[in-house]
């Protein structure tokens, strides 16, 4: 088996440690998002304990990128201040080495939408997470690529990671997607394994939403027990629940 | 009777059926809306079995606009990009012949804004769902008119349907009859008769709004339970709780 | 003891008849607050009886602040239009002696916007709401300063309030310092004694999570009963709940 293969790095142990790291270190996520999504992003972040920023705006971008420990960079709701501030906050973080998170929210709807997304691929996003039309309107990239679905995916030049964790409910959440991206962004803060950050957003996210779903009683109460359950999983509960399998690439 | 009187196509049926169809075609609805109440508006449309986009950018909004099958157009925290996002995509429906629904919030406290939503009016709503006090400064339209109160009101040329549904925890929820609008855009996605789509959508909103009353202990968890119930809402449950009265004009 | 100290004028039974009268009189809160928040910021204000606007337009921020009885300015999300709005809005309150309450939101992450905080205090707020970080970076002030922690502190000229209400979850909701500012705004527009509208804001809001932790099971079910136990906190129940020392200064 191959030094640093998927199997190797990626397991319920390198995972629950992840999610420890993350509670403890509680890093800082500015986030240039859509206005349909901040207030659920904020709360998800919170509720894993990163700590959450959202101005776009020209004269501070700058100020909260250099002193935020991840960026989530996500083209809802895209408007000219906020593709002034995701340029501006990309170069930032690059210079620092540290990492962003991109979504693609929506590219299968908007050509113009698409070819910007497709720009950002050249800046080196740390994970691309996206669903299954998003991703394949995207198209071929270099980060790691966490697709969301049925079973959720993690796809790198090393091989694939696929997860079967999570409730119907959770498309019936705007912004559930866009909250998941959120917390991928906050993990890649705490690890340079983007692999792993992906893997571990999907687990953690995931078996909150199995949790949250055994007793809500429609979407609106999924939405609210998902954030306790998010709150309240621990690292032995994400490894204990955790259903994965890991194909490494020969 | 008259052919196509009131009291002949809006029946506890026809109502039932449309929701059944709503359900089942899920319509995609874009929703040029403000953003206090973009959130609450998305996942109540996915509650209901719509798609929302929420995209107000000048270089994706005749994009969003063309794909979509009806548009809300909501005149909370109007900007300059709203204001030509308005511009581009209430003409893109009209081409296709597809519905617009004009929610006018607020205009009796913002005199600008006022007579913006009178210039509309010539654009030709299929409805204009708004409360008592917005609705007389607007003053006379075509379209139909959706007038939500105690007793909700739909008036047409053709006559006028009263329905005695909801509960007072509904305005304490901000951009309760936001989202009511953008059902009712989902709904007139599925039908022709906009009289029709405006009674059920009053019909589904407040049963539901009945159902969540019942075991809420205040407005949060009102505004909870109302998303479940909007997502459990059958069509047979629709047309049984039904309280409604039609007046067919001479 | 001087006339007019705060430990004559601050007491229970001020309080509670000061969040009586709130819900009583429903004071229109015109509110310049940051996107990730404005629907809570609403929420909130419908709970404790107040009719919240939010427009920052430049058509209609005259109109909607002329009619208002409050102004909140909040600096999160703070951009060029948001920055007019102001602009426009306080002038407006001052003209009529109405109140307006600044919450600086993350001055202490981003230079320009603390220079900007602090030329707004030239404008003479009648309540300066934050943490202790963002008070810290503010510096002196002649407005009364409502300083969030784990005891809350309200400081003037004349002296110095101490409450011990509130719970952890709540700084794990986006958004409640902005709520809590809110709700210090609508009562600002009840009574000309700022300090007392501020002890009743932390008295309110924190009796409220206090009784919301109890049967929360994350920070998700505790947002939501917050909303609810705002919506039914009685001031009888204010008054007897509350947890409050106050010093004089000599």
């Amino acid at each position: 088996m191959a030094q640093n293969s998927l199997t190797q790095t990626i397991t319920a142990k390198t995972m629950a440690d992840l999610w420890a790291g993350l509670k403890m270190q509680g890093p800082r996520v500015h986030c240039i998002t859509n206005s349909v999504v901040q207030n659920l992003t904020a709360n998800t972040l919170l509720a894993v304990g990163a700590v959450p920023s959202m101005s776009t705006d020209a004269h501070e971008i700058a100020d909260f990128s250099r002193s935020a420990h991840a960026l989530l960079v996500n083209l809802g709701t895209l408007d000219a201040e906020r593709r002034h501030a995701i340029a501006t906050a990309i170069p930032v973080m690059a210079e620092s080495g540290k990492a962003w998170v991109l979504d693609p929210v929506m590219i299968d709807r908007a050509p113009h939408r698409l070819a910007y997304a497709r720009d950002l691929l050249a800046l080196n996003p740390a994970i691309i997470r996206a669903n299954q039309a998003e991703t394949e309107a995207l198209g071929p990239s270099h980060g790691v690529r966490a697709i969301s679905g049925v079973r959720d995916l993690v796809e790198t030049a090393q091989g694939r990671i696929t997860l079967a964790h999570g409730h119907a409910y959770g498309s019936m959440i705007t912004g559930g997607g866009c909250a998941l991206s959120a917390i991928m962004a906050a993990l890649a803060a705490v690890t340079d394994n983007a692999a792993l950050a992906a893997a571990t957003g999907f687990a953690g996210y995931g078996i909150a939403q199995d949790i949250a779903a055994r007793e809500a009683e429609g979407p609106g109460s999924f939405a609210v027990r998902l954030l306790d359950e998010l709150a309240n999983l621990t690292p032995e509960r994400l490894a204990y629940d955790l259903s994965m399998r890991i194909e490494d690439y020969p």
